[in-house]
C-alpha cells in the first residue's frame, strides 16, 4: 500500500481532460485525497499544462471533435516527458466516435493505466485481438475480469483497473482483487471518473504504479463504505457529500485497517 | 399517477443534451429517481446514443453553434425511432440565438413535452400565432398558464408543462395543476433543468405521457417540500443536497399521500 | 460596508463567462448571496445577454479559442453600456494561451475589478511595466500584495483584489486588508471563482466599487469561517455545502460583527 500521508505531502498536480458532467467532483476528490487539479483542454495550451503536471487523466465522457485532438496532443506530450497518463474510456463501444477515439488514443498514446468497467475494458481487449467471446454481461467479479485485465495489460504494457462489485488491478503477470466499496457508489454519477483522478494522484506521487493503483482503488472503496455508513438513512445527495468528506479525512491507519485486497 | 417503483424497475436511459451549469445535478436527480443518464453532444455520435436511449432531453441553457446542430440531429433521429423528446427552452426570448434556436427546434423536431416557465412558453406560443397579448409578468398560477399551455399543446401536438408557484401540465384538451413545491427551489440553480430530466425518465418508462409528466412534476415538487423541511434551518447548499436525497428515497406511498394535483 | 440586504432587494443579474469546473458553485453562490446568474458564451448572443445584466464576470479557468472571442466581444459590449466587468485571470502565466488572453483582455476591455491570487496579479503587473522583481512565492499577506495591487490598480484604473491568507482590496490610492476566511477554502475547488461572482453581484447592486469589493471579500471570508465551524469534523464535501449555506443565510449584522478589515 502507498501512503496517503505521503500523497498529501507531495500534492501531485493532475492535469484532467475530463467530461463536464462530473468535473467538479473530480476536482474536489483530487483535493480531498491530497492532490491538486488543473483543467485545460485547448489544443494550444495542453502541452504546457501537462509539462508542469505529475500525471494526465484522459476521460472521454463528453468527448468532442475539438477535445479529442487536444487529448491526443496532451497524451503525446506527456509521453515525451515521462508523465504517466491514465485513460478512462467512458462508453467505449457505445458509439463509433467513442470506439474510434479509444482505438486512436491507445495507438498514439502510451498509457500507464487503463481504467474502466468490464464492458469498456473488454472493448479495448477486442481492439487488437481476435474476438475472445467475452460476455460483458457476465459477473465482473469472477474469473473473466482477471483474464481481461491481464490481456489488456499485456497488449498495452500498462496497469489495468476493472471496476465492479469487486475491483481488479492487474499488470501482465499479477492481479489484485479489492472488495471494498458499496453499491451506493453506482447511484450517484462520477464515482468512476473520480477514481480515475485519484489513480492519477497516487501515480503522480509514487514510484510503483501497481501499488499506486491498488491503493487508489482501495481508498476510493473505503471512502464509499464510510460515506454509506453516514448517509444511508439520508439519500444519494448526502452520500455524494460524505464520499468527498471521507476521502478528505482518510488516513493510513484507516486505509490499512479497512482494506480488503487479495491476490487473484 | 405513474409508479416511481415501476420507473426504478425499468431504469430508463435518458440522453441529456443540456447545459454545463447544472448537468451534474441533472445526472444525479436522474439516478435518484431511478433513471440512468447519458450525456453526449458531438454531432457524429448523437444518433447512435439516442438510439439506445428511452428519451432525449434538449435543454438550451448554454447552447452554442456546435451543440445546436447536434441537438437538431439528435432530435430528428429520436423522432425517426419514436423516442420521446423533451424541450427545455431555457431563456427563450432573451436573445435572438435562443429565440431562433427554439423556433428551429420546434419546426424541425417533434417534441413529446415542452417544459418551461411562463415567459419561455409564452414566447413559444407567440412563435406561430398572432400576438396574443399575454402578459408574461402576470402571475403564473392563474388562468393564463392554462390558456398558454393548451395553446402551445395544440399548436405542437404535445404535452406542455409550465412551471411556477403552481405548475400546469396540459395537452390540447385537459390541464392539471400541481401545487406542490417550495419557493426555496428558486434559490438554487437547476431545479427546472432537473425537472426536465425527471420528465424524461417518467416518459421513458411509461406509456401515457400526460400521466408521466404529471407524476414527474409532482415527484419533483414533493421532493422539494421534503428537502425544505430538512434543510430550512441550514441554507440553500443543504437544500440542494436534501432535494437529491428526497428524490432518491421517495416511494409511491409518499407520492400519493403528498400530491396536490387537481384538474384546471 | 455595503448591505447584503440591499443586494438581496436589488437581485443583480450577473452574466458569467466562466469555467465548466466550478460553474455550478458560481451559480449557487450568486443565488445564495442574493444575485441572479446567467451563463451564456456563444459569440452571437453575448452582447444581448450582457445588455440585460448588471455585471459581467470573465473567468478564464477553462478558456478555449471559441470562448476567448466571446469574452472579448462581451467585455466590449459591457464597456459600451457602462456595465462593470470583473476579470478572474485563472492561471495567468501558466501557459502562453492564458498569458496572451489576459494581455488581450486587459488591452481591449476596461475592467472594473481584477481579482486573482498573488501569482496571477503579479503576472498582470508585469504585463505593461518594467520587470519589478516581485517574488510571487513570497507570503501574500505582507507588504508586496499591497504594492502589487496598487500598481495594477493604477495601470488599469480599476479595483484590484488579491486573495491569500489575508486578502487585499485596492484602488490607486488606498488599500484594505481583510483577514477573514479559513485555510479550508483552499481544500475545495471554486472558492476563488465564487468570490469573483460575488464581487460581480455586489458591484452590480452598488454605487461604490471599492466598498462593494471589500464587502464581497468580507462576506465570502466570513461564510468560510461559519462553514468551517460547522463542517470541520466532517470533511471538505460538507464544507462546500456549508459555505453555500452560510452565504445564503448571512445578514448585515453578522457581516458587521465578524468582519476583520483594516486599512493597509
Amino acid at each position: 500500500m502507498d501512503s496517503i500521508e505521503n500523497l498529501r505531502r507531495n500534492k501531485p498536480l493532475v492535469h484532467c481532460m475530463t467530461n463536464y458532467v462530473t468535473v467538479n467532483d473530480v476536482a474536489n476528490i483530487l483535493l480531498a485525497c491530497g492532490g491538486s487539479p488543473i483543467m485545460a483542454d485547448d489544443i494550444s495550451e495542453v502541452e504546457e499544462i501537462v509539462a508542469i503536471s505529475n500525471a494526465l487523466l484522459i476521460n472521454i465522457g463528453t468527448l468532442n471533435e475539438r477535445t479529442i485532438k487536444s487529448m491526443i496532443k496532451a497524451g503525446k506530450a506527456a509521453n515525451a516527458k515521462n508523465i504517466p497518463v491514465i485513460l478512462d474510456p467512458v462508453g467505449a463501444g457505445a458509439s463509433a466516435l467513442r470506439s474510434n477515439t479509444v482505438k486512436r488514443l491507445t495507438t498514439e498514446v502510451k498509457f500507464a493505466v487503463i481504467k474502466g468497467n468490464m464492458s469498456e475494458v473488454s472493448f479495448i481487449d477486442g481492439l487488437n485481438a481476435t474476438v475472445r467471446g467475452v460476455d460483458t454481461s457476465q459477473d465482473d467479479d469472477g474469473f473473466d475480469a482477471t483474464v481481461v485485465a491481464k490481456s489488456v495489460a499485456n497488449k498495452f504494457n500498462c496497469i489495468v483497473v476493472i471496476t465492479g462489485a469487486i475491483d481488479t488491478v492487474s499488470d501482465r503477470l499479477k492481479a489484485t482483487k479489492i472488495s471494498n466499496g458499496t453499491a451506493e457508489m453506482g447511484k450517484i454519477t462520477g464515482t468512476g471518473c473520480m477514481l480515475g483522478a485519484v489513480i492519477g494522484a497516487y501515480i503522480g506521487a509514487s514510484g510503483d504504479m501497481f501499488t499506486a493503483a491498488v491503493t487508489a482503488v482501495s481508498a476510493m472503496g473505503i471512502s464509499g463504505e464510510i460515506a454509506y455508513d453516514r448517509a444511508k438513512d439520508l439519500g444519494t445527495g448526502s452520500f455524494r457529500v460524505a464520499l468527498i468528506d471521507a476521502m478528505s479525512r482518510i488516513d493510513d491507519n484507516t486505509l490499512i485497517s479497512l482494506v480488503k485486497a487479495y491476490e487473484a
